[in-house]
C-alpha cells in the first residue's frame, strides 16, 4: 500500500486563524485510488521545523503532499526548506520567471518579490498552474516524491486534479471498492455490539462515523465480491435485530431517504410541531427536491396555535395537557386536514431545561403519525440537553413515518435509486 | 516559551470525511496565554502509529493535546496507545465504570463495550466530563503532559475550558480577562478591515472565529482595564460603521439575543416560512425559554398552504409569483393574524438547486416583517448552495426583526442581562 502523508505549513493554521480544509480535500481526492493518507502534519513558518518535518516524512512515506509556503513573502519558506532538506542549491529559473511575469502582465507591474517564486531546487520540477501565479514544485527526497502546492484552496484543487491524481493513476493499479451504509437512531456502541459477532470477510475494512443521530458505516475492500458479502451480512443482521434502522446502502440521510420514498410513492407530507419548533419540516426542506413531497407544516409552539391552526380541542388540553397522546393525535389529524397531505407527523414534548414535572419530566415526547388508514401515537423518554432532545425528537418523528412507509415493501430500491 | 503540540487521531480525518476543526479551536484557546501550537499531527486509528506519534511528540513538546479515539469501539485506541507509549499496564477503574454507567442509566442499557472507556493507564488521571460519556485522560509521558480528549467538538470544548486552560493558567501563572463579542451577517474580512484601523491597547489580543453567519470576536488581556477600553473602541466602530451587527457582548447568538429582547419587551413573535422550511422557527425554538416569545409558525412550502393558512391571495401568486415582495408581505401579515403575535417574520425564496429563473435566480429571497405599526419587505440575492442559502436566509429574517426592535433603544443591557 502506497504511503502518503500531508505536510501543511503556515502560522495561520497553528494559531487557529485558518482551519486546514486542504488536507481533507487531498484525502478525499486520493481515496478513490485506494490510498489512505497516513499522517497529516502542520508546522509553522520556520525553516528548521519545515526541514525536520520533510526529513521525517520522507523517511516514512512514498509520497508527500505539501501545502502552503509558496507565496512571495519572507515567511514563504517551502522552496528553501526543500533545498535544505535535499542538500541541493536553489536558483532562479529565468524561463520560469518570464512565465510568472507573463501571467502577471494583465494585473500590472510584477512585484520584484515574486522573483522568489521562480526559484527551483536542483533536481526539482516546477509545476505550472493555470490558477494563480505560484508554480508548484515536485522533488524526489530520499526516494519520497514530494509535491509542494500553494495553500490557496482553488490553486491547490487545480494541482490535485492536474498533477497529483495523474501521478497516482500512473503509479498505481489498485481499485478499492467502497460502500457507505447509513444507520439511524442506533447508538454507535449498540451498532458495534450488533456487528461484532458477524464473520465478515477479513479483507473488508469497516469504519464508523457518527453524525449526530445517524452513523455512517463505511465498508471498503479490494475485492468487490467480499465487499458485497460483508454488506449482505451486515444488512441481514440489522434488518433482523433493528428493523428499519438501516436507512440507506448509499449514504443517504433519513430526510433524504424519506423524501425519495415519499416522492417515489407519490405521497405528500406535512408536520405539526411543538417542541421541535420547525426542525422536522426544516430537515425535510433541506433535501433538494423536497417540494415534490413536503407541503408545509404548522409550528404550534403555544396552545393557542394548537387550537387555532390544528383544531386541538380545549377539553383535550385541559384533561391531558399539551404533552399527551390525545394532543399528539389531534395535532397529526389536524395537520393532515389543514395542510391537505397524505401523511402528517406530530411532535409535542418537553425539551427543557424548564417545564418538566414528575409525571412528564424533561425529555418526554409524544409523537403521532396520521395517514390514509388512521393515526398512531408513540411516546419516548429522551435524554440530554435541549438541543439533543430537539434533534433526536425530530429524527424520531421522521423515523416513525419511514418505518410505516418502508414496512409495506422493500424500500431499498427506492431508497437508493 | 511553552512548547505545545496537538495530536489528532481518527481515520475519518485522514480519509477526508471530517475536517479537523478541533485543532484550530485548541490553538485559539491557548493563544491568549502567549502559547503558539508548534505542530499538529493527525494519524489514523492504528496502535503503532499512535504510539510512535506520542513518543515523537513527547520528546519535543512540554504539553500534548490529543483528540479522538476515546469512544467504545475497536478503532478507539487512545488509551491503549498511551499505555503502550508509557510502558504501563491499562486496567478498568471500577469506580469510573460505575460513573459511566450512572451517566448512561437514563439512556437505557449500558452497552458492554463502553467498559473499555473506564480503563486507565497506570499513572493516568481520568478527567470527568459534564458533557458526553467518555472521560478524558491526563498522563505524564517523558516529562510531557498529555491531555487526551474526546474528538466530539462539544466534549472537546468543555475539556479545553475546564481542564486545559486552568492547567496553563496555573503553569504559566497568567490570569486572563476575556470577553467574547458576537457579530452577525458581516464577513470576516469586512470585520477585519473595519477593526484594523483602531488603536487598541497593545496588551489586548483579538481573535476571530467564524461560525457560519456569525463571527466570534474574542478579546483577552492580562489587564481588565485595557480589555474594557478595547471593547468600547470596537463597539463604537461597529455601531458606527455596521449598526445592529454587533449582537452581543457576552457571546450570545442572534436567536438567543432576539428571544431575550422579545421577552424583555413582552412581545410575541411567529414565522411564515417557505424556502427556509421551518429553520427560522427552529432557531428561535432552540433557545431555552423561547416559549415566552415564540408562539408558533407556518411552514408554507406549497402555494396551497400559503393560501389556506396564511391567506395569500390567488391574484398575488398569479401576478407576482411566490417569490415576490407582495407575497412576502401577505405571508407576514397573514401569519401575524393567524398566530396572534405582535411580530411576524416571512421568508420566501429560491433555495435551489432547481427552481431558478433569469428574473429570480437561485438565491433570490424576499423577507417581510409585520409588526404593530405595519409591514416592510426586503430582498436579498444570496450566494452558495441550498444549505447555505437556507441558513443565511433564516439569519437574515431574524436579523431584520432584531434591527427593527433594537433600533428603538440600546439593546445591550437587555442582550446581556
Amino acid at each position: 500500500m502506497l504511503k502518503i502523508e500531508i505536510l501543511t505549513t503556515g502560522d495561520e493554521v497553528l494559531e487557529g486563524l485558518i482551519t486546514d480544509t486542504n488536507s481533507a480535500h487531498i484525502a478525499r481526492e486520493v481515496a478513490p485510488f485506494g490510498v489512505v493518507v497516513r499522517r497529516v502534519t502542520a508546522v509553522g513558518d520556520t525553516l528548521e521545523e519545515l526541514r525536520d518535518a520533510l526529513l521525517e516524512i520522507s523517511a516514512r512515506a512514498d509520497v508527500c503532499v505539501m501545502t502552503g509556503g509558496l507565496g512571495p513573502t519572507s515567511d514563504d519558506l517551502t522552496l528553501d526548506a526543500l533545498a535544505l532538506a535535499a542538500g541541493v542549491p536553489l536558483a532562479v529559473d529565468e524561463g520560469l520567471w518570464e512565465e510568472i511575469q507573463r501571467i502577471y502582465l494583465g494585473r500590472g507591474r510584477v512585484p520584484p518579490s515574486n522573483r522568489a517564486q521562480a526559484r527551483v531546487p536542483r533536481g526539482g520540477v516546477a509545476l505550472r498552474s493555470a490558477v494563480g501565479t505560484a508554480p508548484g514544485m515536485r522533488l524526489t527526497l530520499n526516494g519520497c516524491e514530494v509535491f509542494a502546492y500553494p495553500g490557496v484552496p482553488e490553486e491547490l484543487y487545480w494541482h490535485c486534479e492536474q498533477t497529483l491524481l495523474p501521478y497516482l493513476a500512473a503509479r498505481l493499479n489498485i481499485a478499492l471498492h467502497r460502500r457507505t451504509l447509513r444507520v439511524c437512531l442506533l447508538g454507535e456502541s449498540r451498532l458495534y455490539d450488533l456487528l461484532r459477532p458477524l464473520s465478515l470477510p477479513p479483507e473488508v475494512r469497516v469504519g464508523y462515523q457518527a453524525l449526530h443521530v445517524e452513523v455512517r458505516l463505511k465498508l471498503s475492500s479490494p475485492s468487490r465480491d467480499a465487499l458485497e458479502r460483508a454488506e449482505a451480512l451486515i444488512a441481514d443482521a440489522l434488518n433482523r435485530e433493528a428493523p428499519g434502522h438501516l436507512i440507506s446502502h448509499h449514504d443517504r440521510s433519513l430526510p433524504q431517504a424519506l423524501v425519495a420514498l415519499l416522492t417515489a410513492r407519490d405521497l405528500t407530507a406535512g408536520c405539526a410541531e411543538s417542541c421541535t419548533g420547525g426542525a422536522v419540516s426544516a430537515a425535510l426542506a433541506g433535501v433538494p427536491g423536497a417540494s415534490a413531497a413536503l407541503r408545509g407544516g404548522v409550528v404550534a409552539y403555544s396552545n393557542d396555535v394548537k387550537r387555532a391552526l390544528l383544531g386541538v380541542r380545549d377539553e383535550t388540553l385541559a384533561a391531558h395537557g399539551a404533552v399527551s397522546e390525545a394532543c399528539a393525535l389531534e395535532m397529526a389529524r389536524g395537520a393532515r386536514a389543514a395542510l391537505g397531505v397524505d401523511w402528517a407527523l406530530a411532535v409535542t414534548g418537553v425539551a427543557g431545561p424548564g417545564g418538566g414535572t414528575p409525571e412528564k419530566p424533561v425529555g418526554t415526547v409524544w409523537f403521532a403519525w396520521a395517514g390514509p388508514h388512521g393515526a398512531e401515537a408513540e411516546r419516548r423518554a429522551l435524554k440530554g440537553d435541549r438541543e439533543r432532545i430537539q434533534r433526536v425528537a425530530a429524527h424520531e418523528a421522521l423515523f416513525g413515518l419511514w418505518r410505516r412507509l418502508s414496512a409495506g415493501g422493500a424500500p431499498r430500491e427506492v431508497t437508493d435509486a
